[in-house]
């Protein structure tokens, strides 16, 4: 599910590419994230190679005005830059009508890095707004299928990373977390089959490049992402169909998801669904730099919610610079902020706009050098970190239970 | 799931046909049976062409010793003529070791004919022979995905055929009914995943020819009707991983389901379990004879257990004879005994082999005439049919509910 970064994507290992949806130049699937030029990801060709609707100010003001307080900077950066059928959902809350929010995880590391965090703190922020339900999901099965992981690990994993997610916040009245490997049955199995029968083996090798010597489970997976989309899947949140049926659902995730999610769509009106809409974000920058070389194995492409202050100064410190090489050079010509990845974290993580804006300036102009910026950054990503981890503490295993556990929300509307 | 017979056989309505592993001359998967040429199953072929093994004398008689009873006509008369491995299960049993049966079938009709009697019959006297639990998978999700059908429908389906099931007698301390749509979930799904993860797409298309134009639930299906064969499916009977890893499994089945064991025993060895064995029957005949076209949608082509008597005999009366044509003619040169309908039918249903002994003899000398041979056959349909249906309508939903209920069963073994 949502990985929400580029850092930890290719968890495929062999060569079956994606069709060329995203145009000649780029590929984005949930395995496979790159540009063939080496390049960075052009969002807005994204937006028209995908389909879908590019995240306006007047959307966003729009939100403002519906949830009465300020919109997430996720939202101002335009870091959630695309949507589809967004509009419906504020249309449909405006008429005081229901919809619940779904994201997910799939539990492949024992820690989360930063751009995990980026969609469950997002996640976070619709939540409180809105003030409406959310169902989380931790594909076990996924990670399990995909990767050379023992199912018991796969599910330990799903454990462990619902601490990380608790962790962020999340309203225990109004969240379902649950994993696959637990929860699939019942209603949940049933729209699995529902949406199974909607897709044929040619789109899901044409969606998601599926070759023939890929295993079976990889076919059967992509209902089993799709299923959360639909209401009915969880008749102890929503009641049995009758009841829950036209409640509309929205999926804030990376848009390396969105492929899934188009499958989908395309299934929900032959169900009697609305169409799931999303809220989709671009990717968290490598440490590295934006063009560099991703890895899924390499601890120092990412800052974990895990590393101490030591590690997050020394990542920082090596991570891809726009100044110069020398504070005289910087002084003179200013940074590079459309590179630099220490500007590019601080827009993720630093919620004051007129700091950040002017940090920006004093960089670009070399008042600022290289090492100052990153300083802020470090104190910034040291104070998140150490927040998440003195929460994270605090999750013990009988919340871990409370969260999971398949019952009714107490305060799940309103 | 088992079908047991010929007649309500195909369910797929593409083209897409199964590599010719059962040799040029006939097809036989779980969708079609047929011989290209018009004529029978050649039965000894396909047990070269699957690779299993013939049903002989010897392991009747071991059957026999083993259990202390006469073996059952099925297996005197060899309709169930080939298996697998099923000597390491009397060899296990010897050795006082537990095993299981499982069985199935796809509720795809209102009402089930004699062929769909056939596996059950045998299964009931396995389980009364070897004292043994048994379960019983109802494909409802099978019969959905591959059928114009509504899912409730395929649900309600599958519990108006275990009424009919339940009437065939089986022991309520030793049998666990399920319906997927109601049962999949925890370990039975993580089975699934785990099988899925060992079968490639171009293994399922081999095995099954599985097209692209295939829908995926379809791709999806063979782990499905593969996880009953390990017992950790069925905590609630078996225990955890630990207790029940190493119990065995014995499938008595239609031949035409041997390509989902073939792959589910692939499997077993590499998630730690024994291979599931198979004990395998013929097809039942349709009342047009063996070589005529079967037709599922037909109901002149099988005797169903809701037909009355004048439906039976009137069916029976026009079920393909081996006779002559006229007395005379039958007097003088005697009937066809290899390809009278009447003649097999009673080789499935009358116990007695001395008196099918005699009816074969007379009648192949021309003793006696193709009405008398009819007339017996009928009275002996007529008397089995309004035993099932008395049975059946002393099912009540309560007793459904217990047979369905995940539960331990007091007399599991022994």
């Amino acid at each position: 599910m949502p990985e929400g970064e580029v850092v930890a994507s290719p968890t495929r290992d062999d060569g079956g590419g994606m069709e060329e949806e995203a145009g000649a130049s780029q590929v984005v699937t949930p395995w496979e994230v790159g540009s063939k030029d080496g390049g960075k990801i052009n969002y807005d060709k994204l937006i028209v190679d995908f389909g879908c609707t590019k995240m306006d100010a007047d959307t966003v003001s729009r939100i403002e005005r519906l949830t009465g307080r300020p919109a997430h900077p996720f939202l101002r950066r335009n870091v959630f830059f695309a949507h589809r059928d967004f509009d419906k959902i504020l249309d449909s809350y405006e008429k005081g009508e229901k919809f619940y929010l779904y994201t997910g995880r799939g539990p492949s590391s024992e820690s989360l890095h930063l751009g995990h965090l980026v969609p469950f703190m997002f996640t976070k922020y619709l939540q409180d707004a809105f003030k409406v339900p959310l169902v989380i999901q931790l594909t076990d099965d996924e990670k399990f299928m995909w990767k050379d992981l023992k199912l018991d690990e796969a599910r330990r994993l799903a454990r462990e990373n619902a601490k990380d997610i608790i962790a962020c916040g999340f309203d225990v009245s109004r969240t379902f977390i649950f994993s696959d490997f637990e929860y699939v049955g019942g209603e949940f199995y049933r729209n699995m089959v529902r949406i199974a029968k909607c897709v044929t083996l040619n789109q899901v090798r044409g969606i998601f490049g599926f070759v023939g010597e890929d295993h079976i489970g990889k076919v059967m997976f992509p209902p089993i992402q799709a299923a959360p989309s639909f209401p009915t899947s969880f008749p102890h949140l929503f009641g049995d169909a009758n009841q829950s049926k036209n409640i509309r659902c929205l999926i804030p995730c990376a848009i390396d998801q969105d492929p899934y999610f188009r499958m989908t769509r395309d299934a929900a009106p032959r169900l009697g669904f609305h169409k799931p809409a999303l809220i989709e974000s671009s990717f968290f920058p490598a440490l590295q730099g934006e063009s560099g070389k991703m890895s899924a194995s390499d601890p120092n492409s990412a800052i974990y919610v895990s590393d101490n202050p030591k590690q997050i100064k020394d990542k920082i410190n090596k991570s891809f610079s726009g100044g110069r090489d020398t504070a005289e050079e910087q002084r003179k010509f200013g940074a590079n902020i459309e590179v630099d990845i220490a500007v590019k974290y601080l827009g993720f993580f630093l919620d004051d706009d007129k700091e950040l804006a002017r940090i920006k300036e004093e960089y670009r102009t070399g008042k600022l050098l290289t090492g100052e910026v990153k300083k802020i950054l470090i104190d910034v990503l040291v104070a998140m970190v150490e927040r998440h981890r003195r929460a994270r503490a605090a999750v013990t295993e009988e919340m871990i239970d409370v969260f999971m556990a398949p019952r009714p929300l107490p305060h799940m509307f309103g």
